[in-house]
């Protein structure tokens, strides 16, 4: 039986140890029967400019994946990254299976306030979603239409750092089951 | 012949005149020939959460639609909106015209060191891409590899305010060149 793939997305790509922090969640995939595919490890493309070449290599690595598995964990901002966010969209685009998790436990409204407190809104009276949300609605949205389980966040409520992988071992495990269910 | 309809997606759904600022945006795609609709007119799906019903009825409008402009200036962070770029990715994978525009002029790496600057990275030694790109590398692929336009800028290399919609009218202009070309 080909076993299922999963895209790694996240800005884990840009950890110090990138590599050695990939080969980590790719173990813990193959823990649970997945085969984890991470971005960092896609050699850019040849004949293109650099980041041409990274972004074909990364879209190739997706085209070849049945789901993806999100690091939603907030990124110089209130809200996940940016290239992450591009690649749930794109799985949830496709009809492929969108499973994600938060190491923070703080709410997406919090999140915002301190962004605007620490650089002000570029204009006056730009709204806040206050759903009590872990990101803006389309983030959660995506992810429990995409998947059919909610982002996995710290199940005690406490932040981990922002390069801990037991919550992403707990998604890894329910994305296993609920794929083999 | 059935009109091309555009799925106006961005943070312009937080500013608070979010229903006349849609209006004005659509009425710039009706002077180019393309049906704008945009999410701020889409009603909440009834019986449920109010946020899914949102999400819901937003994703069953960009069903309905055959491209998306979107609204990549940098909202709370260095990054274009959350939700716009769950959206970007979306129609990406969808296999769908994806056309996007900035009313920023400053480069993504000037960015990311003033939100480090504000609010320190989570973990020292995160790295930063380097590009000289307006985003993240995924979102100006996502742009150039699935509408076949760069993402549009300020022509005079000076940032508009939030709100302004001159940069939008040109991505407007050159999407429907390219679309009907």
């Amino acid at each position: 039986m080909t076993q299922i793939q999963v895209y790694l997305a996240g800005p884990d790509v840009f950890l110090p140890d990138a590599a050695a922090h990939a080969r980590a969640k790719i173990a813990i995939c193959a823990r649970y029967g997945l085969v984890g595919r991470a971005p960092a490890e896609a050699a850019a493309l040849p004949n293109e400019d650099p980041w041409r070449g990274i972004f074909l290599a990364d879209l190739r690595m997706m085209e070849e994946c049945d789901i993806v598995i999100a690091n939603l964990t907030p990124f110089r901002g209130p809200s996940a990254d940016a290239g992450t966010l591009v690649e749930l969209g794109w799985f949830l685009g496709r009809g492929r299976k969108v499973f994600g998790y938060s190491n923070s436990a703080v709410p997406f409204p919090a999140r915002s306030i301190e962004q605007r407190r620490a650089l002000p809104d570029p204009l006056p009276g730009l709204m806040e979603e206050n759903f009590g949300l872990s990101d803006n609605l389309m983030v959660p949205g995506a992810v429990e239409y995409g998947g059919g389980l909610p982002i996995v966040l710290p199940p005690d409520g406490l932040s981990r750092r922002f390069d801990a992988l037991d919550v992403f071992e707990s998604c890894v495990a329910q994305a296993a089951t609920s794929l083999h269910a």
